[in-house]
């Protein structure tokens, strides 16, 4: 973007942020229900022409049309590189534009004083993601670093999992999980890595520094990459000799734990 | 047994608490598995004299063999009978003398002056309940109540979502839950419905008595009749407007809350 004038460069800037904020959502149901969620600001709505029309398809379309979305009809092929995922579509995708929908890169740069993240590496199952996001986002973190690289991404498991959170939550996507952690890190924040078998115990840790706690996968743990960032390695003390729990349980005892600065909800 | 000596009587109650703490699953790999884990006393195992004879029945009963255990060959219905589940038991059942599974009427008459409890109240998901059962474990709760009617119960599903712990959790089955805790509360148990709109959180309760944590269905909450014994309506405070929790969070919430005479694990 060097030869742009400044004018043309902020105006990239802009368009640009935008179409971050754009998260693609597909199949019949799915996208049913967030046309249905008046909340939810809806950028367009794409469906294949090869549509078969039946009552989920005229409710969509009467829905948009309600709703003033643009409709576009597109052939299967064009349909599948909107959605990404030709198997599961059924010929219909719609694009979200989403206030809390970002990038990691774009958190890095606003200013701020303090935040607690989570970060995703290597979590697969798509019910656990939807899972975390739940309850990251009831128990008030301020986002989660998503990966698109080994993880599970937002899709219909996902978004029915998160219980409609996914639309709340502010995603931070990012290509590569390490990298990432890696300029948070330069940039002051805390890389914690939750580890069953850490010396130290999650409730220990301090609160006075940005702090990004890591969430692995669910039977390898933190991958080898993002364990060398880490800054701290924690442990919820568990009884019985329980070895494990589930990691969306996890995601919940770090976002509620009692933390003297954090403004509780009433 | 009102024509038994005291002697014979004696004999039929300490019978009673061994067939009470019996636990029969059933299909091939969480039988294999259960087999393998030594720790487990096993009393005895089922095997359909139909059964094809693969790698894995095999293994079965050369464990068996190994670890010195009864193996009663049997009737495809006869098996049937005994696994409670024709469908899933691939022609396999194995009982388990578990000395943590048992009744909540022997639970009810042990001295005790201080307990807390989960109690599950409709809940029909098998993953949620191997997840509640994971979380209460790690968390130290004293037992589960888990009531054969409307709710789910210990399959090959919960015990695999359970991580293993439905082996180590102390679970006090009953038939219907609202007796069950009207019992309990007669002898003063508090009784707490968690629900997303009460007025108190669950961080307000006071430890001072023996405390029942009733966890609603999935959807509807707790149900009208255990509704109506609860001495406290609890909710946990949440961010961003989010409704509900994941039961099984919130059963991982409310053991892993902070209690200043609770001990706990190192």
């Amino acid at each position: 973007m060097t030869d742009t004038t400044p004018a043309d460069s902020q105006d990239y800037l802009r368009k640009r942020a935008f179409y971050d904020s754009l998260l693609t959502i597909y199949g019949r149901k799915p996208v049913l229900e967030a046309l249905e969620d008046l909340s939810l600001p809806v950028h367009k709505l794409h469906l294949a022409d090869s549509n078969r029309r039946d009552k989920l398809i005229e409710r969509i379309e009467a829905l948009a049309a309600e709703r003033h979305i643009e409709i576009v009809y597109r052939s299967r092929r064009e349909l599948s590189r909107i959605s990404k995922n030709a198997r599961q579509d059924q010929g219909v995708a719609l694009d979200l534009a989403l206030p809390h929908y970002g990038t990691a890169e774009a958190f890095l740069h606003e200013p701020k004083t303090n935040y607690e993240l989570l970060a995703i590496d290597g979590i697969t199952n798509p019910q656990n993601l939807g899972m975390i996001i739940r309850s990251a986002c009831a128990g008030g973190m301020d986002g989660i670093l998503l990966p698109r690289k080994g993880c599970a991404q937002i899709d219909p498991l996902v978004i029915k999992a998160s219980t409609g959170t996914v639309f709340k939550m502010r995603l931070l996507r990012c290509e590569k999980l390490a990298p990432t952690l890696s300029a948070f890190k330069q940039r002051g924040a805390r890389i914690c890595g939750l580890s069953s078998h850490a010396p130290m115990t999650l409730s220990a840790l301090e609160e006075n520094a940005p702090t990004i706690f890591v969430l692995g996968n669910e039977t390898h743990g933190v991958s080898d990459a993002v364990d060398e960032l880490c800054t701290h390695r924690l442990r919820i003390p568990m009884h019985n000799g329980v070895e494990s729990l589930n990691v969306a349980v996890t995601a919940a005892l770090i976002a509620f734990r009692e933390r003297p600065s954090h403004s509780n909800p009433v």
